[in-house]
């Protein structure tokens, strides 16, 4: 059987399950996989102590595990861009394989370090990157490569689906359920990345890359965060028929390529809006076949674990045509697609108010899909004359419903900001 | 780039899909999978008349194509077992590979196949004999390459999953809904290797050999057909919380596998429960990581002829460990797993005879968890006198089940026979 000699940067909580689940599941993997992966170096900062595995050699200065000549495959698990950069790129200009679970180093890098990777004719390795334990990156660049992807959605943040989906059953805040994620571990001690949609926005570049042909582009993509969404949203999704998600979205129209991700309303027929707790999920549509969904955790040890071994299982079986190949046919755009949209407005309990909101969709020749007025409930102090207007448009770019919401904002009858979300309800 | 030399054997509908996407997203296939498909050889035996592309090279004798010295892999599209099995033999023992859609084949002789093929070093793929263009095969033997398998459940055959969905969602019968879904070319003439669960026992065995690391034995499996449903289960069933699929579902439990094939109860809280028309889904929970659940077309030709594709590209860039190397250490048993079950009686409407029910149930150590009897409905003539009593149990097995039933049927206040499917609702 082929032997893999693997060397480890980073033994934290994800280096930690990989040295877990390699000394649980050896027979699984030699038996399915065909190959014996054997740790021979590991890198931990803080020395032999950082490893329960005491026959393990464990040196401190990662430098000299990614200079290795004693491995085959480099597994960074450091995190961030500039070490973990410079290690990476030390094990490849070696010609050592990478695995990594580094989605700011892909997002940002990738085609720098891709490009290096065909140099010297080595394999680099992200599946843990997009998705955890659900092999997302296998299904594009494998599973589907027949297919031309028209677009993918997907929910690829885990503590903010979480957060939308305990505020949703729960009926509690942002701040309650965030502290309720962090009680759980399941947000970090500052989840700014998470909560910014920045983290969700890295996994997009690196989806639209593999997906579409087009660079790795973390810059180029557009996000909001899950702090815009208030409880009294929630609320008038439900009651529309939607939930509302963090969705990561990418499309191709006419070789052009847009990346997003912002908190969307998706139509409750849809599967990814089923998805609740820490649960990641994404939505692969192609020409001629449709939609598949992939589903599982995004996140964790051993969902993390689960993918940097399989990379390594594939690594040892002949790996992947080369990432920089791929040919670069369509261009990125920072215009976004078009969706439907949410919008919820405070107006003014005034005659003549709501004829006046839809003369201003119609200028901009925007349809009303659906609008709900309510009586008026019980608001606070400051908005007492005010009813809350959810209406529901056709299908509009971010250029004209800003325009839009800009027009609407300058009306008289309508006080406070209009708070506006994409709807998903494509199939 | 490298050239893989194709020749197909069978272009009805899938083989003209197979052709069609090869010339169609030829760019696609190239940049991302680093290989130039070529067809050099085609059995129809329609001859010339059979393909749209005349330029084509095609041959009426499908022996002549698995014989032949100009292919590198033979794709087999013609189904059934006696003559697919003999061109696949005949491609492998002089040294070429294989790609199949064909269930029947590989759940009835993949042990002897793969064999053969380790021996003659050459591979099969199988990626569409299970859900289509739904990567399934590939997420269970490389993606979760290093997870112990603990059970999948599957929706894997879309003819009877339409035929469930239409019954609930329409409220129609299953006579009205096979004929919905012949007409929609969902359901062939004959459906009945889907109705009575044949296609789905079939493609259980092949996701257990690769779940479990057990032989390909089709035989063991146990299977039923939808046709037991009832539309007046499927109403009790939503009311309490499940819908009805057609469920194949494999586990482990201390070494021993069982695999089969029934209508099954789905809690609403599943995604498996959400997946409507002909859809189908595979929920794969493992040890450690939990479920991962893949959703997509299982059938019809463009689905399946991204699978054989994506097999195509596989094969050019090194291919999969040996199936046959495979360590067998599970064993396969005919019993079946434990589940909570849902049982319907029609019960005579005289005093003591749910107690008397009861203590059937509490002689036989099964715990009752439900039971829902509202007051009488109208009724066919003949079960006038008597209520639908609906019962949900504890979890249990099949041979209780079974002893349990057979004493519920001999009380003298039950007449018709005791309807009894499984519930699945675990995660």
């Amino acid at each position: 059987m082929k032997t893999l000699k693997i060397g480890i940067c980073g033994v934290g909580n994800v280096g930690g399950a990989v040295l877990d689940t390699l000394n649980k599941n050896p027979e699984i993997i030699q038996s399915q996989g065909g190959v014996h992966l054997e740790v021979v170096l590991v890198g931990a900062r803080k020395g032999k102590a950082a490893v329960e595995n005491k026959q393990l050699n464990v040196v401190e200065d990662l430098k000299e595990v990614a200079a290795s000549n004693e491995i085959d495959v480099l597994v960074e698990l450091i995190g961030g861009c500039d070490l973990a950069k410079e290690l990476v790129e030390t094990a490849i200009k070696n010609g050592k394989h990478v695995v990594t679970a580094n989605k700011a180093l892909i997002a940002s890098h990738g085609d720098e370090l891709f490009k290096l990777a065909k140099e010297k004719n080595v394999q680099i390795g992200f599946e843990a990157s997009v998705a955890g334990g659900t092999p997302v990156i296998k299904a594009l660049r494998e599973g589907l490569v027949a297919n031309k992807v028209q677009w993918f959605a997907g929910i690829l943040n885990g503590t903010t689906n979480f957060i939308l989906s305990e505020m949703s059953d729960k009926n509690t805040n942002f701040d309650d359920a965030l502290k309720q994620a962090q009680d759980l571990g399941l947000a970090e001690a500052d989840p700014t990345m998470d909560i910014d949609g920045t983290d969700a926005a890295q996994k997009a570049s690196i989806l639209a890359a593999l997906a579409f042909k087009v660079p790795f582009d973390f810059k180029s993509v557009s996000y909001g965060g899950i702090d815009q969404v208030d409880p009294e949203d929630l609320k008038y999704a439900a009651e529309l028929g939607y939930a509302i998600k963090h969705i990561a979205y990418g499309s191709l129209v006419d070789e052009e390529v847009s990346v997003s991700a912002y908190p969307t309303l998706v139509s409750k027929e849809l599967l990814l809006s089923q998805v609740g707790q820490q649960m990641n999920a994404l939505d692969i549509c192609c020409e001629d076949m449709g939609s598949t969904v992939y589903y599982g955790p995004g996140a964790g040890p051993k969902p993390t674990a689960s993918a940097v071994i399989a990379d390594l299982v594939d690594i040892a079986n002949g790996g992947w045509p080369s990432q920089d190949s791929a040919k670069k046919v369509n261009k990125i755009t920072k215009k976004t697609a078009s969706f439907p949209r949410y919008l919820r407005l405070n107006v003014k309990n005034e005659p003549g108010a709501i004829a006046k909101i839809s003369s201003i969709f119609a200028n901009e020749d925007i349809s009303i899909e659906a609008l709900i007025q309510h009586e008026a409930r019980k608001l606070p102090e400051d908005l007492q004359d005010t009813v809350p207007v959810v209406i529901i448009s056709g299908s509009v770019s971010e250029e004209i419903i800003s325009k839009l919401i800009t027009n609407l904002e300058s009306m008289k009858e309508i006080d406070t900001k209009v708070r506006q979300f994409r709807i998903h309800n494509a199939v």
